[in-house]
């Protein structure tokens, strides 16, 4: 088995002491030459095309088309990363070589610098047609943090250490950080109501997720294989799993989430590449004694020593109140996301593991990453324990769950001692208030 | 309120007299003028590209461009009907009563003829590129034995008469009729076995359902209210929701089906248009007395009026010995489709009443229909009572659940006195031996 195959190798373009003759791309921010993070994004009055982001200016990379490796050139000329996805590694490698040294060495600032366009005028857009999209449920705190609530005798079910627990998610909803969620409507039943009502959700959380994107896909009945699951992971994104608890209590059995979540996705529309985290992976964590080894389609020993990255996961929130206040958004919780049961790969191998083909594009969410600490808790459900403990922000306010106007934001970081941090970008919406359904069912 | 928007009216399309000057496009067929469903068809040598089928032939409908409503044009130039699909209703009404005239009227022969193909000549793809792929619950007599078998005490639960369950399936691995399916591996565990294992599914199962293809989507937060429900719905088709029933007891909670359901779903490649099936429709059979009556959202007396369809379903087996003995496929149950317990437009408003946006070319299943006896259940889950009842096929063979080499053939036939008979063509599919895995989790 080819080592490499599981952990990228880190290389020239994550040198600490290579820094960007862009300027503003120091090496504080979430985006220095070490990143390279890839996206579709508009320039004022454009239409959306491949960028990379750099600093505060994006690249526009279908304008340097002709100073890139060649055979990434028909996917740089499309407005999704689908094409780009759909290649060898090898390819989003060179490419990434080739834009490291364009943007570091001063010698090519005169071909590059006109198509640099700067990032706040410009629109960020999902950075591929999202083909199917599958949410996991890595994060073994929230699990039994959220059992707890949902199923007090039974929190962590017999299959969590086997199984890598997943269903699919809703696809055409996922959006890109800034645009608003609408609170749903939608039935909701009390334990002690008699009948269920429609309506708007009156307990909206966030889940705090990373996204997996998809390289290149397999075939329908081919499955792929562990030791070779990094060959299609692209790259990662944050991601919030937006979730109506009201509805999702009253619908989840026996089929699983529906309109609890569907409503919208939000993720942060960088891809942070896989080669670009590559300083970043660390042993997954040991499987606490006593729990069961995973079955053998799930073990690769090279992913157990390199399956885990150095990322601190962060939430904070933003109301209304204090945005009218000028206040800085508050931070509700912090902690690594190596908070995760299962491995990026042990999810890709376990997705595949019956046949079901995968594709450039798809979506895969880890399920929201806890610590095991109330500060490092990734829903308000389980900060507030299902609302019964609520938060008090800096300005008094008081939070269960969600309020119109609240703006939530999550944003990651990686960070390792002798290598220059990366971060994720944004990946923030607010939420505004329901539609009002009338008495006849109409809008 | 239109009622029309619920209940597509009856026009000279339907006309029992009408007949077809093409050859074979009899009356008895599942393709008389009457039918026109549409489809995306290869011919020898071809591309992909919209037919409508006639009997024993599939008309090009790009080659009949100049002849067809100019609005229609565009679409016809697409190698899938997501375009037409996105078109309002009256174009696709348009284009049935053109084609139903041109297809009947012996005048138009001379123009027509050329772009006629010899069906058994061409290849069927999906018609349509599946945004998004849900499947719901409706069969209550399904949800009823399949409950007791999951969860004795409590089969159905209390959700299911005030919500439409439903869940999002994989949209990457729905293949027209005739692809064969591949035996998936995966994790069971048997209720007595001390820890799971990983293999081929053992217990593998096909649903009878009916698929529906959504037509004009909504936009992202706008709920499509249930009288305009109608507006949204292309068409039907058959679905065959394949599913592993080892792998879904152990896997599917908290978070619902998955892998189990995932491996592939086959369906009929034919869409038969909403306005087709008008004659066809009936009244939603009256809720069983005590039962409660729905939220307004999902209520809409146009719809219950005319919410069902008179469509008779019926699944045949066809062994590898009965294949290699020249003998037919063996019926396994036949009954209506009128046993659901939620209308289409009823789940089409539920999935959207959140907000969440539906697309041209999405496709919903129902769930499997059942009928209340084992005449008519639509899973042999339901009829083996889990396996342990099996069935004796007219050769003497054994089935519990569905064995390497059989085919699974769903058909649908609507019927009413006083019109002309259509059917959905074929969805089939031949069940292969897994693939092997090795002790190390390879392939």
């Amino acid at each position: 088995m080819d080592s490499t195959a599981t952990s990228p190798a880190i290389d020239e373009t994550h040198a600490p002491g290579r820094t960007s003759w862009v300027a503003g791309a120091s090496n504080h921010g979430d985006f220095p030459v070490q990143n390279l993070p890839l996206g579709i994004f508009s320039p004022p009055g454009g239409t959306p095309r491949p960028g990379t982001a750099i600093g505060d200016h994006i690249l526009d990379l279908a304008m340097l088309a002709d100073l890139l490796p060649p055979d990434v050139g028909p996917a740089l000329a499309q407005t999704t990363l689908n094409s780009l996805f759909a290649l060898p590694r090898a390819a989003r490698l060179a490419l990434r070589r080739r834009l490291s040294s364009l943007l570091s060495d001063d010698r090519h600032r005169g071909a590059v610098e006109p198509a640099l366009r700067r990032a706040d005028a410009c629109e960020l857009h999902l950075p591929a047609a999202i083909g199917d999209y599958s949410d996991f449920y890595v994060g073994i705190h929230h699990a039994t943090n959220v059992g707890t609530l949902f199923r007090p005798d039974n929190p962590l079910l017999p299959n969590y250490k086997h199984v890598p627990i997943g269903y699919h998610g809703r696809a055409s909803s996922v959006r890109p950080s800034g645009v608003p969620v609408v609170r749903p409507n939608g039935q909701r039943k009390a334990p002690d109501a008699a009948e269920p009502a429609f309506g708007p959700s009156q307990r909206i959380d966030y889940e705090l997720e990373l996204g997996v994107w998809i390289g290149p896909g397999n075939a329908l009945g081919t499955p792929i294989p562990i030791a070779s699951a990094a060959d299609h992971i692209a790259g990662f994104c944050l991601l919030n799993d937006w979730s109506a608890r009201d509805f999702q209590a009253w619908e989840y059995q026996p089929l699983g989430p529906f309109l609890a979540k569907n409503f919208q996705t939000t993720i942060s529309p960088w891809v942070v590449t896989a080669e670009a985290l590559a300083p970043f992976r660390r042993a997954q964590p040991a499987r606490p004694a006593g729990d069961p080894r995973p079955l053998p389609y799930l073990w690769d020993e090279a992913d157990q020593q390199a399956g885990a990255l150095d990322l601190e996961l962060e939430v904070s929130l933003l109301t209304g109140k204090m945005r009218a206040a000028g206040a800085p958004p508050h931070r509700l919780s912090c902690g690594p996301a190596s908070n995760m049961y299962w491995t990026v790969a042990q999810i890709v191998a376990h997705h595949a593991s019956g046949g079901c083909n995968l594709s450039p594009g798809d979506l895969l969410g880890t399920g929201t990453i806890s610590a095991p600490d109330r500060e490092g808790f990734g829903s308000l459900l389980e900060i507030t324990r299902g609302g019964s403990d609520p938060v008090t922000l800096p300005n008094g306010e008081i939070r269960r769950f969600v309020e119109d106007g609240d703006e939530v934001l999550l944003s990651a970081r990686a960070r390792r001692d002798g290598h220059v941090a990366i971060g994720f970008g944004a990946c923030r919406a607010m939420l505004l208030p329901a539609l009002h359904f009338g008495a006849a069912g109409q809008i």
